[in-house]
């Protein structure tokens, strides 16, 4: 049956600035062929566009697809992406992509439809449509990693804003008079819940001489302490590692509270590297949001791990081929 | 052409803690008739239902008109309503408000359709509608009062969430170490950008002896200090009242750039008694956002004074009645 050369099968790409991951996948989000490739970021978007267009057609020929046995190809990028245009407007792992034509690219090469979204914003539609998000009416998707990314579900659509750039979370000062975030604004949420917070954290209670076994983890190399060593010690019982957790979830849970009291949604899903910490981190978050947002809307939440882990991607820009297959339809017409 | 009894009209009411206000309006949002009644709040919701019908009978009288020659009846209320149910859950100035079935009680009493939604969202869906909002797809609303409510339009349709709570943009905690607000959060937008917030800043200033004309405008009399008086004393010149004004206009700008990283939105209308300041405040305020805010959403967004004003939550309830007709079908099917 997944060989079977009539069915519809949807290619997803999941573009980010060290590698290239695709899946051929059924309707259903079944992946039946998963490809990986390394991203040339450094050589520039033409080397990145042919390495993406290479990838497809392995996975083509592993399966033995002719293009035309796809209903589309969708791409998930990080950045800042125009959707309805099909451009990647800025991409920060990216060199030197502005306004990069890649829809356009993808369609010349192999003559069906294509269509481009936010990483993030595909991961909320990839697990609303096909992992744990049970298509609610309304979803907040968010990603923890060195950054915090999210996606919106709303009125049971993708909600991408004007102009493809809604999500942008991370960004939402909660402490204004935090630290300045690289974005330009100070006390981003990101700031303080991502994993880089973890690890300046925990390099500052080890400079400070504070006693806990990062150090240890890491072979006195401060250097090497990141989110995972952080955890592993939290894992181990380190108490400060521990109060490091805690405290990032404290944090995590008052940009959740916020979001809970902004859009009252059914369901937020917690998905990202830094997530894979697990309850220690979660609940102390959800202990946040129950205490601290409207009670009507912290009553209606449900706050949970995610489920397509590094899938989440590819996946996502399945979903968002089927989503938006009337809209690639528009756009071909014009 | 008004007195059309042919004519399908729509009647408006807006349930405010002090007062009830309505219109019958032409499904273009013309105004054809206003009533206004106090809030019998103190006297428990019974009292104020029986007041909302009066209201609307006296109206309908003063037309000539039947409730079958109504479209609908709308209702805007603050608080926290459950539009699907047609129940207040909790208004924060009606004691006694628990889960008031309060459009059964206005259906029974006039054998029509009507609705309910809080009255910032509703306000945001008038001013999207009839106001200054364009029909974009993509708005938000924020009153700016004593506190800070909103209202969220997205991709062109009200977004009131799981259970009608959503848009409550001003328990956004934007300083994780600022003053606890009443609502139990900790440095809510609302805390640092509102009309109560300039009115304790100015205290501040004139308690710790610092020279302004607030305390000349005031009679001495500190407890008369309030937004509109340090707004008078800024437009006079006064350079704390200005610095206070600036200050206020900065906090804004900081949730506001939240919301743009976060919605991407077309357009944000900025009404309420604070937005009455003008230029000097949300100047300040713009600036942030296009300084701090992501570029891509920061060029997108247009920030401009909402302009239905005191009729908001009226013509609110007037485009709810317009937007919900089938729901309120579907309600009535049951």
């Amino acid at each position: 049956m997944s060989d079977n050369k009539e069915r519809k099968f949807i290619l997803g790409i999941d573009l980010g600035g060290s590698k290239i991951a695709a899946v051929i996948a059924t309707p259903r989000g079944e992946i039946l062929e998963r490809g990986l490739s390394p991203t040339p970021a450094q050589a520039g978007p033409d080397a990145v566009i042919e390495s993406i267009c290479a990838t497809i057609s392995e996975l083509l020929s592993i399966k033995e697809l002719e293009p035309s046995q796809l209903s589309g190809i969708g791409i998930a990028a990080a950045g800042i992406v125009d959707s309805a245009n099909g451009k990647v407007i800025f991409s920060p792992n990216l060199p030197g992509w502005h306004d990069v034509p890649l829809i356009d690219a993808v369609e010349q090469r192999f003559g069906i439809s294509a269509c481009l979204g936010n990483d993030a914003n595909l991961a909320a539609l990839g697990e609303w449509r096909f992992g744990v998000g049970k298509r609610v009416d309304n979803l907040i998707y968010i990603t923890v990693g060195t950054g915090i990314g999210g996606g919106i579900i709303a009125n049971g659509k993708l909600y991408t804003g004007a102009c493809g750039a809604a999500g942008e979370v991370g960004h939402m000062t909660i402490d204004v008079n935090g630290p300045r975030c690289n974005c330009g604004k100070v006390g981003c949420w990101e700031t303080l819940a991502s994993g880089t917070a973890l690890t300046r954290e925990a390099v500052k209670q080890v400079t400070e001489g504070v006693r806990t076994s990062i150090i240890e983890l890491v072979g006195g190399d401060i250097s090497k302490i990141d989110a995972k060593i952080v955890s592993l010690a939290a894992k181990q019982g380190d108490t400060v590692a521990r109060e490091l957790v805690s405290r990032l979830g404290y944090y995590l849970g008052v940009g959740l509270a916020n979001l809970v009291n902004i859009f009252n949604p059914e369901l937020i899903l917690i998905g990202g590297g830094v997530a894979k910490i697990g309850d220690s981190l979660l609940q102390p978050a959800i202990t946040v949001v129950k205490e601290s947002a409207f009670s009507a809307s912290a009553n209606a939440v449900e706050i949970k791990p995610a489920i397509l882990g590094d899938d989440s991607g590819t996946l996502g820009a399945v979903a968002f081929v089927l989503e938006h297959r009337n809209i690639i339809k528009q756009r071909r017409k014009i």
